[in-house]
């Protein structure tokens, strides 16, 4: 990818669009959204005054949410300590009066089925401006530990059939797919590699089929690997540590906030 | 300050830099760079391909790194666990091919005068293309706890000093330069807090004459103290938690990345 910094006819914001996230996700995020000059004019970033912004997953979404204060929008212990909380956290200061309600219906060992059985209430209901999802490892997970049957085709067929129940149900609403991802290390083993890279493919299939935001947690999580062990980003190769979710944080809203590359 | 989502002839990029941070925040920005649309044309990003980045400061930008490891570039070791790692590992992840070389030299416990010291190997001789230092709060820390005496007015002169000789030095260096921050908690006590406003008001002015960076870490602070308590961001109200690392990384990446605001 040419650097366009050494060019001062390349808009700047086209430079940082560059920037945002590494080439290779560059190239993915292209096939979603066209040109990244054109996707932000037409665009720009979806969150807007007022808005309300649901995340919704598995445990890393969770990240020890309480339940109790659940209904509480912006509030810390209801949106966990993890990538979601600290998204939140960005957000809500860098617009200090834009009124973003931003809640958190994460649960630990959800699979596509589990969000389906309780999509109306912890999703439709609560009648999100702006929805993002990260959904996928236990899907892969209990068939290497537990013996559950699935494969990555049904997982993106669950995945497809909620995605077109979503846009019936909240046909205005911004969609925000989060890739799947896993780190070398921990429970994470090579056989798992060649498997889940067909719900990868899924997922970003979906992203591509429902004109969501697509975050690329892998190819980020890959390129944070070469500067410190996989260890240090999730010690057990699933659950993200406080770095792992700052940097899951950071790459959600450069995505999302960033007006969609 | 309007919000300018609502208004499609506002260029995206505008709505964005007002997006970046609170509104308390981007007065004082304008007064350095001009109007945001008119400084990102003009100056972009200052983290370009091949530059080296060099963090300097106190303990905050210290944050446990490693001596040992200190002339390794980019290496999370040698950049600590606090907001310079974050920040960097930010900027690596988002630019793996860049070349961009990163290194702390913070110190713990350090004031404008322990900078001055070692300025010269540990600042000049590393030839940082982009120079981000965070000082100030041991300047006055030390004056409630340990006796010693010392004046908002003496630190912005030290600071002063400090900035004409690195300028002098390193002429073409961009310079970052951090608000000092407290939080209302922990050791921090009321009584800090009208003569730390002289402190932040010095290093503000530094920023202005020296054509500075200025990220607003007491504004973001503030704000971020509002949607969480004070003691998350940092227990004893001085050292960030690592969500305050995080926050304090959102920010500075907004700010310096984001092409001057």
């Amino acid at each position: 990818m040419p650097h366009d910094e050494s060019n001062p006819s390349v808009p700047a914001v086209s430079r940082r669009q560059f920037a945002a996230i590494g080439a290779a996700t560059l190239a993915a995020a292209h096939t979603l959204h066209g040109s990244a000059h054109g996707a932000e004019a037409a665009a720009g970033s979806p969150l807007k005054p007022g808005i309300t912004l649901l995340f919704q997953g598995d445990s890393i979404t969770d990240a020890g949410r309480s339940r109790e204060a659940a209904a509480d929008a912006n509030s810390q212990p209801a949106l966990g300590n993890g990538y979601a909380w600290l998204a939140a956290s960005q957000l809500l200061v860098d617009r200090p009066a834009d009124g973003i309600k931003i809640f958190n219906r994460g649960i630990s060992g959800n699979r596509v089925p589990d969000l389906a059985a309780r999509w109306q209430a912890e999703c439709v209901d609560l009648k999100p401006d702006v929805l993002s999802i990260l959904i996928g490892v236990n899907d892969i997970w209990r068939t290497f530990d537990s013996g559950a049957k699935g494969t990555a085709e049904e997982y993106e067929a669950g995945y497809h059939a909620l995605i077109k129940q979503t846009k019936e149900a909240l046909p205005s609403a911004t969609l925000v797919i989060c890739e799947p991802f896993v780190l070398r290390c921990g429970a994470v083993k090579d056989e798992w590699l060649p498997k889940f890279a067909g719900y990868r493919a899924g997922a970003k299939r979906i992203a591509e089929q429902a004109g969501a935001f697509f975050v690329p947690f892998q190819t980020m999580f890959d390129e944070a690997s070469k500067i410190a062990p996989p260890e240090r980003w999730a010690a057990d190769g699933v659950h993200p540590s406080n770095d792992g979710a700052a940097l899951m944080a950071h790459t959600w809203c450069r995505v999302v906030d960033g007006g969609g590359i």
